[in-house]
């Protein structure tokens, strides 16, 4: 039976899908039904001599590490290698508004009720509604059909800020850790929490690039994945690297970041011994990491997200830097993805500045 | 057919259920599955001449506005007449380590199966579990079965703080307020969002007095419902303020508020008319409220929740005592509030600091 399909795919011609991999795309048999009418950005990781097949009838374009080292030149440094933090060149390359990024492990959940659940539309819905982190709304978001502000949340609140990141969830297996998939090897994710809510101002959360959407205009620049990978001391943090930069970024800039619906269905748990090997200084660094983000503070005069990042750069040189080497040519590489993105996007720092300005 | 109920009541013997009414608890019924194992404690509002009807079986004390008086004597003041408000009372005289309160217009709710919500233990489950108040869990309740902390969230955090409030919701009738209810009358709320989470520290959120559950020995004295109703230029706002100051003191003192399951089926929706007359004031004072508690901090010498809340006391009449003279009035019945809550409850601070050493 063919799945039912919204008639007019929202956004069609402002979003596009980046998917980093090292293998044929059968996963996208699956989504065929809503993902088809979008642009796909496909950036291959490892062997750039490696055919990947795309199903027939998508529409990509797909980048390899060749492809990589001739567009950005020396600034491909920033880019990592043999890690899916390479999602992040996607970011770049893109000149859409939108962007929603997904694992090639990652299959279409279904609701409670059966239902396929169509990621993609939920990600636009939770992007094209505002975000409310100033205070916390008790029946969720409250923009969605058969919810509201409830008694006692100031009116002058309830117009929202425009929101930057949809961060989406999973069924089946859960985001975990090594250490935690180590001790709970079969736990599977069957709870359907069916909400979306803004992350509260102040509060830092650990941002998976599964199943992600952003507003490209409005944060772009801050979704930089980071030196994981081949020649790295360090994997697995890419995304949650993005994470804390753009939340603080987006506090700084009166944007919103939601997190909950939609769920996809993440289909194998990755080896929880290599994921230990990759993430084991990690799990000490983020000691020091969470804490160094959660008093940052940026200035006033960082008004666009270019000039945030570059700030934030700076702070990671000076205080993570202590922590170990790493950070520094990590802080170096920060500012290489701006250089890199402005470049690519030459007026993408006004358009940011215009749309923040908007929605002061 | 009967309704399953867990075979032995959780602290059966250290909580008591506190009702705030003036009519017949016929409501009682619906929850004797439930209820019956536990202590009630009965705040009488308005006549006191008159008689309220308790189901039979049902282990109970019942205290009118005479009572208050004659317990309280001049200090009375502090309880506030024909508002549910009254209901904080009981809070004071109870002498036990948790305390439920539930009003007299909510039912048992049913879960999405079909099963009768035993809300009163989930408020338990909730309040004998750690709340993650540092940092955003992004599949919710960590401790919950089939549940855990997501990859990214630092292991320093994951034992969690003492849980002081579980915050529950309602299905059917929303918490909104007059204009709400105004805008739309016939919104309900069905959507049953199957999580329990923290309320991140430095977020203030509208707690709701109709479904809440808190360890009185933690947070006891923080849980007045200030001065509503008779005599009062407002109404509506008494669990607003002591979540209000709940929170922050709770922040303060390193101390979780949970809030989400369980439900409760809240049978009946206030009429929005007189609502808003109680409300208006409400309305427009939150709008400086909030700013208020938002940028409130506390001195490290505030170690025990009575010393927060005559701290906080001082900062509400010489802030918010220049948004209306009513606010210096409320300064003062909170310093009233505590000395009758000490007077009550003679061991009450060194409780309170003890558990908060425990945690620390």
């Amino acid at each position: 039976m063919a799945t039912p399909v919204s008639p007019i795919p929202l956004l069609k011609d402002e979003l596009d899908i980046v998917i980093p991999t090292i293998r044929n795309l059968d996963f996208l048999e699956m989504w065929r039904p809503f993902f088809q009418p979008y642009h796909l950005i496909i950036v291959q990781d490892g062997d750039p001599s490696k055919v990947i097949k795309v199903p027939e009838g998508f529409d990509y374009e797909l980048y390899n590490r060749n492809d990589i080292n001739r567009i950005l030149g020396p600034k491909a440094s920033c880019i990592s290698f043999k890690d899916s933090a390479c999602r992040c060149f996607g970011f770049m390359v893109s000149k859409k508004k939108y962007i929603y990024t997904i694992d090639d492990d990652c299959f279409v959940a279904k609701e409670p009720s059966g239902k396929d659940i169509n990621a993609l539309e939920q990600h636009i819905k939770n992007l094209l509604t505002p975000s409310t982190p100033f205070f916390f709304n008790t029946l969720y978001d409250p923009y969605q059909a058969g919810a509201d502000f409830v008694r006692g949340y100031p009116f002058s609140l309830r117009e929202g800020v425009p929101t930057a990141v949809s961060h989406g969830l999973w069924l089946n297996i859960p985001d975990y850790d090594a250490p935690t998939q180590l001790v709970k090897p079969r736990e599977r994710n069957t709870r359907y929490v069916d909400a979306v809510m803004t992350i509260p101002k102040g509060t830092l959360f650990p941002m998976c690039g599964m199943n992600l959407g952003f507003n490209r205009e409005l944060i772009g620049p801050a979704m930089y994945f980071g030196l994981m990978g081949d020649g790295q001391p360090i994997g697995r943090y890419d995304d949650m690297w993005a994470g804390w930069c753009t939340k603080v970024i987006c506090d700084h800039l009166g944007l919103g970041v939601k997190t909950g619906l939609p769920y996809i269905w993440h289909s194998k748990a990755s080896n929880p011994f290599v994921n230990l090997k990759k993430e084991y200084k990690g799990i000490y660094w983020q000691e020091e990491i969470i804490p160094f983000f959660q008093t940052t503070t940026l200035p006033k005069e960082c008004t666009t997200v270019q000039k945030c990042y570059i700030e934030l750069s700076k702070h990671v040189k000076a205080k993570l830097g202590k922590v170990d080497e790493y950070f520094i040519k990590l802080a170096d590489a920060m500012v290489t993805w701006i250089e890199a993105w402005d470049e690519l996007n030459p007026s993408g720092g006004k358009a940011a500045e215009l749309a923040n300005g908007a929605s002061k």
